[in-house]
């Protein structure tokens, strides 16, 4: 089972990139995170929220649960593949979350037993404050084992 | 026609969230564009390029061609979706070009008279310093004319 201790240690996960975002976590338990991006420092040309900021997000949503229960002596987490679609321009924070349940959680931890590998898609919506999905996004995750082969 | 001050005018677009990234260009000229994107500064936790900076990259190429050619007074530029298939890590600075041809230019051009918006998709090779493609990324950009409704 995930510790606290280990949930902790995954937010220390040092990406200068991320961390110049300023984005945060609004409530992060075992296999769910509910992250927010924030709309000051992230605005593109016109000051609406800025695409790339809306990627970083979506990846981060969707790796997050995987990278909660994973040992990480033993495996780790790539983004395979990603895609948003963007439907309104965000004028304020923007917020999504993902959970994986946990029998979703125990086919992974099987897959990675028997085979090395194992991956979801996330689909996560992304909201502004006033809860209007602003855009859609796909992200594929995969979890290897160290010295994993394609 | 596209003059040099209209160039030089497109590189000044403010976006901090992209100036963060050190992102510069390698080689401009009308329709075409080849772009760089700094690993230092843009690493991910175990040391090749974040994701994050694949999809600023892909974006900045993909729309700059069109950038260049708008009359910004009448229409803009939007990123409808972007798509990035992530293949290998990437242990080094990386690149990517885009060009629309003159014949491309003209049929949006026809497309933002007739009906006020057009658009095209842009399949962008990401590649390392080694040329190996690292990363394969798609973009539709939209051309609106200001006022446009959907």
């Amino acid at each position: 089972m995930q510790t606290d201790t280990k949930t902790v240690q995954t937010e220390k996960y040092s990406v200068p990139f991320i961390e110049r975002t300023g984005m945060r976590p609004v409530e992060k338990r075992s296999g769910y995170i509910h992250m927010l991006m924030p709309l000051a420092g992230n605005e593109n040309h016109v000051g609406v929220m800025y695409m790339g900021a809306f990627t970083v997000l979506a990846e981060a949503v969707a790796a997050t649960p995987a990278i909660d229960f994973l040992d990480k002596q033993r495996f780790f987490p790539i983004i395979k593949d990603l895609f948003v679609d963007f439907r309104k321009p965000a004028g304020s924070d923007v917020t999504a979350e993902y959970s994986l349940g946990e029998e979703d959680i125990a086919t992974l931890q099987a897959d990675l037993e028997r085979k090395g590998s194992a991956g979801y898609l996330a689909e996560i919506p992304i909201k502004d404050s006033d809860g209007v999905t602003v855009a859609e996004a796909k992200v594929t995750v995969k979890l290897l084992s160290h010295g994993f082969k394609k």
